[in-house]
């Protein structure tokens, strides 16, 4: 069987031996500098972890995860381009390293790029694959949508949040595990255990990820805290804050978020609000309730508790986590 | 047989009835807005032909005629944000009439779908169509980026200029009539004579795009005459003149590139310039001499002249077009 570990070095290997076309440079180079960014690597993991359940060798799974992870790194290359985000996992964003033409065109290679990983995959499972894949990217691209018509409403519910940081996150873990399981010949109920798996576990990561925003330590998070609380993004905490939040706390919150300097008082002030309406306890609460609907799918997989182990430790480390 | 005329009506109907997801309309509504404005379709037409030849029904062409057509709309909605180009078809481009995100995000939707109808194509042909997208589509790409980088040089050469044009516009007229030959059970000596065919066809028409855009008739071109020589396009005329002309013409061609305002004047002097070295009749022998490879090509492929008749005829048609 594959750790995680072992599994995120052969995934390193694989991108770092990536062949692109010698010419042009400028288009393929930005593929490789995102590409070669420090990065958990989970989805692809995840993938070889899933087929590993059912297939001694996961091999055959090399190309599917290849595929996801290109996938998920194109969606970033585009969406700071959208959201006029200059850093990306510590380092410039390829539209401000190059330019916007630049990531808006290295993004698109990278999308036929992923695509012809996903057409590497055996035949047996192509054409589900190929859909799989399809129907996930076009959800995601819909998650993005939403995440940015959200950056003008103070109105959102928690559940377009929830429904929004479904597409926008977790199907994609989802599909990274149903598709380990596709190669690894799984049952279809086992297939949508898995699915169903990472959708909750991708939800309560999301989560998790609001929280670090706010709650995290920088040095470990690795990027500013408070970042969410500048832009005005609708987080789950802000969402919630917004909706349960006594006129009071609301009105003094909105002032906050409409100040546009003043950026470390202004993540104090928020914080504090957030503390005093206990949100940090909700979100736990609310990121728990989801891990437990994963672990509960992961226990109904039709395959040992020992095989299952390691995405059981997996789970349990991303909710622990502290970047 | 299918004529283009009845290729082109069966293909309008197919878009007009695309399904979209009700939401989110703001992602969907400029995929469907850029698919139905008024255009040729000459790359689905040529799946659907190409197909024709080898087979009487050609229903099974369909999905792979609407990949290239998706596709290719595609590539003019990044385009347009990539050239800051504000007119498409005689319409608004999707980042005007949305913005630079909408055309982003929704450009990517529309990638996806266009291999949405690809995974459509029955599977004896899924591969082999797949590759063929991947590689045509990665192309595509390159040959933007070339063009991109071509803005900013004054050194560009012939041989630069026709690489880059057989990636930016022939390849997908080539791989548009491959996959129907593909999807016709042609054997692979007349697929890659057909795909011949388009490459050259695409060559001659991308030179005779640069000879319309000044020597067209702006009424029935449908753009305002001189756009390329306004926005400094390498198009096959300036990279001739800039290549070909003497001293004086060059120095006084390269003031005129640098003017920035008075864009009657420019044009005029442009053209003038173009007219003094016999521009027009270069880019026509070139043209022709790309057109007749691509007729060579198309006599060669193994079907009854008779059944070929219609592409010969598209072809002179494309060649002879004014708009």
């Amino acid at each position: 069987m594959i750790s995680s570990q072992q599994a995120l070095v052969l995934l390193q290997q694989k991108i770092a031996r990536i062949h692109y076309p010698e010419k042009p440079e400028h288009l393929y180079e930005p593929i490789a500098y995102i590409l070669a960014l420090k990065g958990k690597k989970i989805r692809p993991i995840l993938t070889l972890l899933a087929c590993n359940l059912y297939k001694e060798s996961v091999n055959e799974a090399f190309d599917m995860a290849m595929a996801w992870e290109i996938f998920h790194n194109f969606t970033l290359m585009h969406d700071d381009v959208m959201d006029q985000a200059d850093v990306r996992r510590g380092q410039l964003s390829v539209h401000k390293k190059w330019d916007e033409n630049t990531a808006i065109l290295s993004g698109d290679s990278m999308l036929i790029l992923a695509y012809q990983y996903v057409a590497k995959s055996s035949e047996i499972y192509l054409k589900k694959l190929l859909d799989l894949f399809s129907s996930t990217a076009a959800e995601i691209c819909e998650g993005q949508e939403y995440d940015m018509q959200f950056e003008q409403r103070l109105d959102v519910t928690e559940e377009e949040y929830l429904s929004m940081i479904r597409l926008k996150t977790a199907v994609l873990i989802g599909a990274s595990l149903k598709s380990g399981a596709i190669i690894g010949d799984a049952d279809e109920k086992d297939q949508n255990l898995l699915y169903d798996f990472g959708i909750n576990l991708g939800i309560a990561f999301q989560i998790q990820d609001d929280l670090l925003d706010v709650y995290g330590d920088s040095i470990v998070f690795g990027k500013k805290i408070g970042g969410d609380i500048l832009c005005g993004k609708k987080t789950y905490l802000l969402v919630n804050a917004l909706n349960t939040s006594d006129k009071e706390v609301k009105k003094e919150l909105i002032h906050w978020l409409n100040v546009k300097d003043k950026n470390d008082e202004k993540i104090t002030a928020v914080t504090s609000l957030y503390n005093r309406i206990s949100i940090k306890e909700k979100a736990r609460e609310k990121m728990e309730s989801f891990y437990q609907k994963a672990i509960y799918s992961l226990n109904n997989v039709n395959v040992s508790a020992e095989k299952k182990t390691i995405l059981f430790n997996l789970a349990e480390e991303l909710m622990d986590r502290k970047s």
